[in-house]
């Protein structure tokens, strides 16, 4: 079979060079005689390999100096914990804007370390939006405000960042990381798992402003929790995940090429344009998040009949438009668009709509 | 450059079968027109890639139905908190058995969550030994005791297993991981990183007693530390690294393939035989381990000069015998021969030595 186009929210599709780059030198990396899985994590040509993966990150985001960047294991979910155990510090207290499962999963998982607290929530709509976040109910003495910019499983994206009011901001972007530019200064960590827009499952990238990395954490946080202890060592405190670190650096390198975040955003902007634009005219499809919330990367539709749903994503998947299927709280379908995903991708994909349409539109 | 014999300590050299059967199917994984990297967790492909790693392991080291198999990320580092959060609940106290630098951490970490007591010691000789282990100070109110099998460090492993009066055992075996044959039910918990033996960076395997994953967790585990979560979703709570299982699944078939532990073990005794039985005669090199004590893993040894050990070191790397410095607490050089190195490595490594004795023994 040749390759598909993969619509997985994630893992999800990677760049083909960056996969035919990896194959060619998977037994033997430039030379060395040994692949990236075979190096030693204190060899000189894995510390290239991740120094230049972090320079090259502080390039497309343009990471200010005084923020770390960590590469982790555990994903996001890891973070979950690790966020409040480093963070509520203070006041042990912080703000949580429900906007979804994984935002929701965040705030219990912070209630296991002190006063979280939630700000707003879109429950009432099945997440189908993001609430007004221009004045919530955000105190002085919360150590800081959690959101998750773009939500994965309901398609929707912080139009703006919320104001916090001189709090500090914590993000996931885990599904929209690296797809357009950010101000990082906005936020005092802004961290994802790189599964869904940028390398391969098993690592998290968090980006922190440094006064926040500290001795001063939950008593009982694990070594491997404290962000000190890897910001301290570079993330080499102990083996990282070597392979996902090389992927990403290889991503890197592709977005750099591709003319770095302000392309991917225009590209990313046409490829949700060229759907939406559909689904806004259909009279089989419809979107199931409100305009102004849309999220560029995951795309949600139904028809409203759960059997044609069903017979859409089994057509899709012999077409080779492959993991359309929607998640199960939401039914009906999701497109995941990433930045790796082409826009012959979703114009195949509307083309098949559209043909799908025709003919089942009684 | 073709390919180099590798003795590092791990990251380490991985089958060149399995390299090459990676590479061949990177970009389209057995026809399905995607890369194992771009597979969501939850698709029916990844379901038969850690399905089918899990029932391999199981083969290959007889592991009983009432034990889990988990795959982790974090490292054996992280286990070291995860070890006592999940088991320490009874007595809140474990004994710790300190053969190197890795169970010193370990105990360390324990130390965080309840009573670790050190039960004996080699620090007195740099860990060149394992502690006669017959008749430690082990108490009914220990919830634990706590082994690293094998020290890639200094080169030891525990000629048989300590006497433990009862009380469950826990191994750390990263670095002799499915070199040998073991008898599971001998422990409670069988655990290591990938990462030296089987596969690559960013995935440790927890082989678990079934009646020790429980609720009874200590207060404030991260979700992601709790055995149980990842146990009752077969590991598939959040992403796992897909990328490593798949590798670690392709390594576990080759092992099969070679005849299973029983013949890895031949062959690594072998193996080691050639080395120490030059290390034993050689008038330049010596071991720096008791003989009783040796690891058929990682075999240190030094000159006994500095600047002889470096001219050693560098000029075996010209000959393509690299990472073969010593850990800077050991000093002089360490080959690491696990399962992946052919016997032509040692073979190769053991010329290289003679040859470099004959010319520079004065």
């Amino acid at each position: 079979m040749s390759r598909v186009y993969n619509f997985s929210a994630g893992p999800a599709c990677l760049p083909e060079e960056v996969l035919k780059e990896a194959q060619e030198d998977l037994m033997d990396y430039k030379g060395k005689g040994m692949s990236v899985m075979e190096m030693s994590h204190r060899s000189k040509m894995f510390d290239d390999i991740i120094k230049t993966a972090e320079k090259d990150i502080r390039d497309l985001m343009g990471i200010p100096d005084n923020y770390k960047v960590l590469f982790l294991q555990g994903g996001a979910y890891q973070q979950f914990a690790a966020i409040p155990m480093n963070m509520m510090n203070k006041h042990h207290k912080a703000g949580y804007i429900l906007t979804g499962q994984w935002a929701t999963k965040a705030y219990k998982e912070a209630k296991i370390y002190g006063d979280a607290v939630a700000l707003a929530s879109s429950e009432d709509k099945t997440y189908s939006y993001i609430p007004d976040c221009s004045d919530l109910p955000i105190t002085d003495d919360m150590d800081y405000v959690y959101i998750c910019q773009n939500n994965t499983i309901y398609g929707t994206k912080f139009p703006t960042l919320p104001n916090t009011k001189g709090v500090d901001l914590v993000a996931d972007v885990s599904s929209m990381f690296l797809s357009e530019p950010v101000n990082v200064n906005d936020y005092a960590v802004i961290y994802g798992g790189v599964q869904k827009n940028v390398g391969p499952a098993g690592l998290v990238i968090d980006i922190i402003r440094d006064d926040l990395i500290t001795d001063e954490v939950y008593p009982g946080t694990p070594t491997m929790l404290k962000w000190k202890t890897q910001a301290d060592k570079d993330s080499l405190f102990n083996t990282p995940n070597c392979w996902a670190i090389y992927i990403c650096g290889l991503v890197f390198k592709w977005l750099k090429k591709q003319g770095g975040l302000a392309v991917m955003k225009e590209r990313n902007e046409k490829k949700a344009k060229v759907l939406y634009d559909f689904l806004d005219q259909s009279k089989l499809f419809h979107g199931t998040v409100e305009k102004g919330s849309r999220s560029l990367m995951n795309v949600p539709f139904v028809t409203g009949d759960k059997d044609m749903d069903a017979k859409f994503v089994a057509e899709a998947a012999d077409a080779g438009l492959l993991n359309i299927k929607g998640h199960r709280t939401v039914g009906g379908m999701r497109a995941s668009i990433y930045n790796a995903m082409p826009i012959e991708g979703v114009l195949k994909l509307v083309d098949f709509m559209s043909e799908f349409e025709k003919k089942n539109l009684k």
